[in-house]
């Protein structure tokens, strides 16, 4: 499996948007198994993003779905950039899709 | 929701036994939504855990518990600390299980 965990840096104010944008783009693509959403609950211009996908293949083709791509370029205003990401290599645990 | 991100620094050469435990420990506690353990493939000596519980009242339970209490002390000698640990807000997503 390959996941990724990333802190996002939001424009100040547009939060809950890119979270609506986030959540509606990852329904159910295809090798997701894992996609969650959260707020930095002490800094209000965050969000934490975790992910697991079957492999990196399966991630890295999801970018270049239309619908991905439309949520990308609706939410990519409102993101100055990731403050920290790291690719994991998840091996098993309670809540993994399909 | 209540999340944590963690990482976990692990005594060398044994990781795979502190998976194992953590794997165990954690099939189906009350008020766990997900749970990942996930190996840092940079660093060997390192795991990165997510957890989404429905409150911070859920975890903090869980951790009473006889059978994570058992799970943490056989766990503990192998585990150095926290590297990075995060609290989050979770607000949805993909995978979150009940």
């Amino acid at each position: 499996m390959y996941g990724l965990i990333g802190k996002i840096r939001i424009a100040p104010g547009k939060r809950e948007d890119v979270i609506a944008i986030l959540l509606e783009a990852t329904s159910a693509l295809p090798g997701c198994l894992n996609y969650i959403v959260a707020r930095d609950p002490a800094d209000t211009t965050a969000l934490w993003v975790t992910e697991v996908w079957t492999d990196a293949e399966s991630h890295k083709a999801s970018l270049a779905r239309p619908d991905v791509q439309a949520a990308i370029a609706k939410a990519r205003p409102m993101i100055s950039g990731f403050d920290f990401q790291v690719e994991t290599a998840p091996v098993g645990g309670f809540g993994l899709s399909k």
